[in-house]
């Protein structure tokens, strides 16, 4: 493996825990933060050290990933009082990993280079599991001196990596094109399958047979298995969708791009965050067509005589 | 193989025919009959029989195929004048493979086995190609009878045969839940790559990473390759999701159950084929929003420039 290298992750999230445990486990020197205590413990458990700022992570660090919710955080944590800027290595990396508009990843990309940083924006997908495994894939553009200093740093987290370009922002709306797609994909299964219920069918062999036709994709065959097992602890919540749905709407209102399909999931998202299931499984926009249209899903107590 | 029967093919677009050569490959006597002549003369040219009406095509017949449109032209192929169901053989098979509402497939089923008949609710799926290849999806309701006769004939005409129930009108309802999610797919897959096109982004290379991520599904897959190339030749037309999304928001009032995407889909095919592309590829969405937002896609004149 590549020299051990002093690297600092800022959020300690499903995402960004996984990403730093990855980064021990390929023997590098990782110190950690976050506001919430589980994140930390986790990572000086695994040999991490959990840092209680930004700045103290980031000390003296030749890398800082940030994999905080959105760019305002992600400005907060880099720029902000006890930010990591303010104590990184001369010359050091920055990898940005949370969800943004292009415009924020060319504004983070800038400020930190006119710093001496390199600047890598570098969103992800695939999940905790994936987080945890070393085996995300990451969407990333930057200079090729920022691709050269994250090049060991993404071997130990991705199992892909796309370079997408030569500056930051086109991470960013790659990601965002995918989050646009994975947003109404996900509203839309769960409009079919309650739908379906509707029709009286088999919910088990719709999912059977849609999964082999031309109806499928990739979130219909991850998510609806959470409604026919009637789980809805998040693997992802709905929170994320309210938030990443509402940075499209942004970029096509404020680009004068209209997107109707992406509008019709964001609202669906919103209903469900404002029926209480916010921090739940996203798949939950299922059990808000089935209590709007009175159904009854698997584990899910019938409307009308539920407790809740 | 089984005994030749005495086949009626009603309908000779391009499902109904790869279907009707199907058959005769597989040694059944096929006789067709549609509105248009290259249909006709095509199953005449592969050895079938050319007839000038449903009465004629279904003439002592075992078994006829019915492969229209929608459920007014399945209803007056069959029951209206000159249709199918006067000359038939008694105790024949009906094979219905239009996508229609599980009402009207039930209705149908009724008035055939009224008559002594056996129905098979047989929508099917995989295009014109796999139609020629014998080897379509059918989802298929029935009784044990009809799924009896009908054997021979499925094992022609498809690699997949779903059985999913006893009685017609499931196989209709698992239809339309497919189309729903296809059309929303389609629709989704045209809005992102207008969108990332506004964005910027090389459009190949996003086929190429969204196609790997948690974003794609099978339309995207099927459908943004004739984006890329600009090529808007109806594989399938956009006049078919007018139809099935059609189809599916009536269900759904006449339900009282909500479908906020598949109606955000439904009035993107509908202002497509009100700009002059109804005929054309259902991935002419993209088109659509590539007017609207004044972007160039490929193949396609700038608008403002454009002399159609």
């Amino acid at each position: 493996m590549a020299s051990p290298l002093d690297v600092a992750v800022i959020g300690l999230g499903s995402m960004g825990l996984g990403m730093a445990l990855s980064l021990v486990r390929a023997g590098h020197r990782v110190a950690g933060c976050d506001i919430a205590e589980p994140g930390r413990a986790a990572l000086a458990a695994a040999g991490g050290h959990a840092a209680a700022t930004p700045a103290e992570a980031a000390r003296g660090a030749s890398a800082a990933l940030v994999v905080v919710v959105n760019a305002a955080q992600t400005e907060a944590v880099l720029f902000g009082p006890e930010g990591a800027a303010a104590t990184l290595a001369p010359g050091a990396l920055i990898v940005s990993s949370a969800t943004m508009a292009p415009a924020d990843a060319r504004r983070f990309a800038a400020r930190a280079e006119e710093a001496g940083f390199h600047y890598l924006d570098a969103p992800i997908s695939g999940g905790a599991a994936k987080a945890e495994a070393g085996a995300l894939t990451v969407m990333a553009s930057g200079s090729p001196a920022a691709f050269e200093a994250a090049r060991p740093l993404l071997s130990a987290i991705a199992a892909t990596v796309h370079e997408l370009g030569g500056e930051a922002g086109i991470g960013a709306s790659f990601k965002i094109v995918n989050q646009l797609l994975a947003g109404v994909h996900i509203a839309a299964a769960c409009e079919a399958m309650v739908f379906a219920k509707s029709l009286g069918l088999d919910l088990d062999r719709v999912f059977e047979v849609i999964s082999q036709s031309a109806g499928t994709s990739w979130m219909f065959e991850n998510r609806v298995p959470h409604i026919l097992e009637g789980d809805y602890r998040p693997k992802s919540a709905v929170s994320i969708f309210t938030k990443d749905l509402g940075i499209v709407s942004d970029i096509g209102r404020s680009g004068s791009f209209p997107l109707p399909i992406a509008a019709s999931a964001l609202q669906l998202f919103v209903a469900t965050a404002a029926a209480g299931m916010a921090r739940d499984d996203d798949a939950s926009v299922a059990r808000l067509y089935a209590r709007i249209a009175g159904l009854d899903l698997p584990g899910e107590t019938p409307p009308g005589t539920e407790t809740r």
